[in-house]
């Protein structure tokens, strides 16, 4: 149940049998010579609206645009400064409270979301307590990344082993691909080295020094549209379990 | 052209010919008892990427909450504060500054987003001055609002008359019936009365005191899907003679 | 009837009759080679203050610097930048609201100010919603840019036709040459053209390279303080009226 | 020279001899039963204007809503929040840097502004470092604070000796006196006390408690026109003298 | 080598040699009935010094409050919303950079820290970026969460087991019994239950709703002085090692 | 009592006693070429614990960098922008009085805060009042300066006459020895000249242009330890003297 589809009176009525949202966080920004720069929020936004759809949940709109200036020296990247993305989550959050929402499940496309993410909680706590506001103490907050879930790294240990990497991944790749079968880029070479170098980095400049192509430690063509749609159906379950044990806690 | 769907070499290759982009811009917000929450955002998006295919034109990811804090007193609507829109606007064009686009055509889909576009547009001028930018003195701005485009004008006048309206207005519901033909609300009942109130209005308690369910001076009943088609080549087709001016200009 | 030259005890008393004032905003920046810098902000004063004596209304302090990014490339021009421009209306607002002003009429003298004025309105709505302030939702703004009232426009196209212009126009001009006669300029030489050029304008660096003395598609050589005295009187008288309609308006 | 009654070329050869400028700062907020609002703002307005055409030098617009959230409890008080007024204060300096502007005295009428003035300056200093501004280790700030100048003060002693007060001073109301002759108000009864109390404060209701009708340590009734010239006077020579010292120092 | 306790030409010298820099940074928050409300701020500020001093590296000044909203239901706990955090750690940062320290070490006693301190850094590679800073692309940053190195923990597995928790813990009461040996508060009654509960907790009032006394899932009973000594060095070894890593990287 | 060095329970016990708490603010600066970085932080905490000790009044953690741009010329040097400090002492203060703390003494080591300061009681006020907060109207706010304090200023007037300057003051120097006694800097060269000079400064740069080794008008070679323990017992009465003053108001 996507919000963006729904009526006023919808939204009134869903109200009346639950407080919960999933709210997809992505990302825009490289991912490497043959990964799409919208992967972060495109897979976010289907797994969460797979899941929603499954639960009945609501489903807001995405927010595409995260927290990736480490990625800022590859072409076609964007960010918000972690201030911005504060002030976005807050504002998004404090428009539902304001309606009677109070339990939100990030599903989240990009780790480098998450300082800022859980930043944001508490800025938003902070401030509904300071403004006695109705949702203040009421108000409860999780994420699911979906990358990380148990089930969905199991499948990807089996399928990718080392390969997998931790930017670029295959996971990600294949689950692109699945969502976006007509989106395959041509790339001029074979990507090389075979699998990404995988470093600490400090800052745009110093990430792509040590990764030249934007990979991290991945080898993404292992990837496969078959895979994505395995990964898919895992990750929308976890995404399920995660809303339920959220929604349902005292 | 969707940078989502692009890799970063891509992005590189079209800086190479162009530093011209297309930002769709819309709003989560009530559109009546029968129009979709998401409207204003999803033409908006899908108009953008329209125009952006035609031309060959890279297209932003699309801000999909807009400036409604006029419409917070019906469920659902969201809304970010003026401020917190501005800052999302200044950094989407400074991350892409950043990487050589000077250009920026916004496709707008929703009138109250305008005085804060502008605003964000100044903020960005001032900021690229005083910090001695590389962009600063080559930026350009220019928003295509494409219901007040004269074609979608003449044809919402010869359709609908004086029933079109100005929010939940028959142009953009059928655009929606077009583009989302499977999320038809089900109404309880005939919309009453049929062509809403149209009245001035102040801060969201009033705004609902005087447009009660929303609507304000359309009847969207004369909407279809057919309607949203034609409407939909039309404003695609003004959004990209918007962008080729914008990007051919000295 | 100034606040400026009022004592606490007459504000009080005046709020036990009406809840209306008449705020002036303006700017200080370059209206051409022979308009005079403050303009925007002593156009709007007078007139504000015209409009105040005759309807004993009470009249705020003057907001004498607007949103004048645009004319910094300008010697003397000064600009707040939209952001601080909203913190200053936030900020005036919320005084006034905390001893029970409720309807406020801006008299606008800058074009420029429009759309910053008007994000800075929704930003206090959703503050005041925000921290359930008594004043939300019985809050109500209004704004008259006197110049282009139905009168005034009348009357400038008879006066002046096309030479009119948009910026350092003949009607300002002519109202400034009333206010201020002391303060003629002397020029030079003629402006050159008699009729300035007429462009779309993107940032500081733009406006200047397409309008080089300042004036946009004016020749105030055409003002005069005869016409502006007539103009005075037309604009205050407009003023009144959006007052009257503002504070009356249930 | 006021700024506001000057045109662009008039700013530009004036910066080829001088980069200084006089701002007036002051507020907006009761000053007892017989004083007026405005007066901090129209004393140093005045002050400001008249050093500046004996000085040939530049006067900017007023800053006529200062620092004053104690006075709040009284009505038709305003007030920026302290970090409102530092915006305002950077942003004003910051547009005339821009231009060329090196030198700022700020002629002061209200005691309360001075810590949020101070903070302004290093504020202001802490960007332009930080950006790397042509403007960086140029730009100087002075004060002068008329009222605690050495002759007016000498003058307030000898004149009205311990009633001249803190707030609604003597000093302040007879220079009011002088300067808007038609607007003593009419009191309904004798101030009382005679001589207004004296304490220690702590935020705009405590304010109130101990100071009950606003003055603080003055008896008003001591001031007139007649001291109001003379004391222009010395504070316009006192302002000028300051203006000398900070534009002649290396 | 603290700061602090050093002159400026000591820094300029060793600035010659060393860009360098550990930064203390901790919480003023609630440790359960025994635990002291410094806790956090002062065994980061032990340990840093300690590492600093056999190092020979420069310790900055302890940033003593931290991100701690969920802490807030309990008497005396402090805390800094993430966005005012995130401007401590900018302007800290800043001042550094400007006279040309680049790595920074946090050693950091405050697991709510780590995301307001992750978003801190991009906020201030950003920043750098944008205003095109001599520091960009070469400050690093690192974080040493002293209860988590490898040797701390398996210290805590081996000396408390499960009892160890997550807040209030073994290891950090511990030490402060070994820093602070004369502050043992005297406990009215014995820990009720000896193992505190472990929850997932949202906000403040929800966290004090499931943790009664504010530890979670550790039995302090178990800490002593002894313990903390040993912890001590082991936690000042793990830190001089990451120290090393960040410094010594290329 | 420290609050760093207590427990929750305790904090709440003695808030069933007293509403007040000590704060110390101090900065991290250059104090010439023989006085600790440290020296204004460092001093007002151990003011501050002494007063609270004698006083058994609670003390708060030190607020440790200060408001110090124009230091920054000097390396080591740190500062908080203003609008930073506002915010640091805002969401310090707005911690406690969430707890039930509504006195504040300040014992402040710096006085280059003290614009800062004041400034940042404001902007509590008004935004406990704008959001009617439970503290707004009884919150109250003191400063101790230590250096200007009668008694310390009569000693400093005999023991140091006019070589006691205004930075890297004898005063302070002979307070940090007795504080700190290890950590007597060695000094090359002895200081030249002997008494620094002493002029008005603006700004980082201009103030090391005039003041080339960071003293102003000071000799403080004149300092000793013993000269520091008498400061201390002064300073410490005057801090005692101030909170009783600040706690015992009605």
């Amino acid at each position: 149940m996507r919000l963006q589809l729904r009526t006023w009176p919808d939204v009134e009525g869903y109200l009346g049998t639950s407080t919960g949202i999933i709210v997809p966080i992505g990302s825009t920004e490289q991912h490497g010579p043959s990964g799409l720069i919208g992967t972060d929020a495109l897979c976010a936004e289907a797994i969460a609206i797979g899941a929603g759809e499954r639960l009945g949940a609501m489903v807001g709109p995405t927010i595409n645009i995260g927290m990736a200036v480490h990625h800022m020296a590859f072409a076609g990247s964007m960010t918000y400064r972690p201030s911005t993305l504060i002030a976005v989550i807050r504002d998004y959050v404090m428009a539902l409270t304001a309606h009677g929402f109070r339990r939100f499940l990030f599903v989240n496309g990009h780790g480098g979301n998450i300082p800022t993410l859980q930043s944001a909680w508490y800025e938003i706590h902070a401030e509904l307590r300071q403004s006695g506001d109705a949702a203040a103490g009421a108000v409860r907050f999780g994420v699911q990344n979906w990358w990380s879930g148990a089930q969905v790294k199991a499948y990807a240990d089996e399928a990718f082993g080392a390969a997998e990497g931790s930017h670029a991944t295959c996971t990600e790749i294949s689950l692109m691909q699945f969502l976006y079968p007509d989106h395959a880029p041509v790339l001029a070479a074979p990507l090389d080295p075979a699998v990404a170098p995988h470093h600490t980095f400090h800052g745009p400049e110093h990430y792509r020094a040590v990764h030249p192509d934007g990979r991290i430690g991945s080898d993404p063509s292992l990837a496969s549209a078959d895979h994505g749609g395995r990964l898919f159906d895992i990750a929308v379950m976890e995404a399920m379990a995660a809303y339920e044990k959220l929604t349902t806690a005292e």
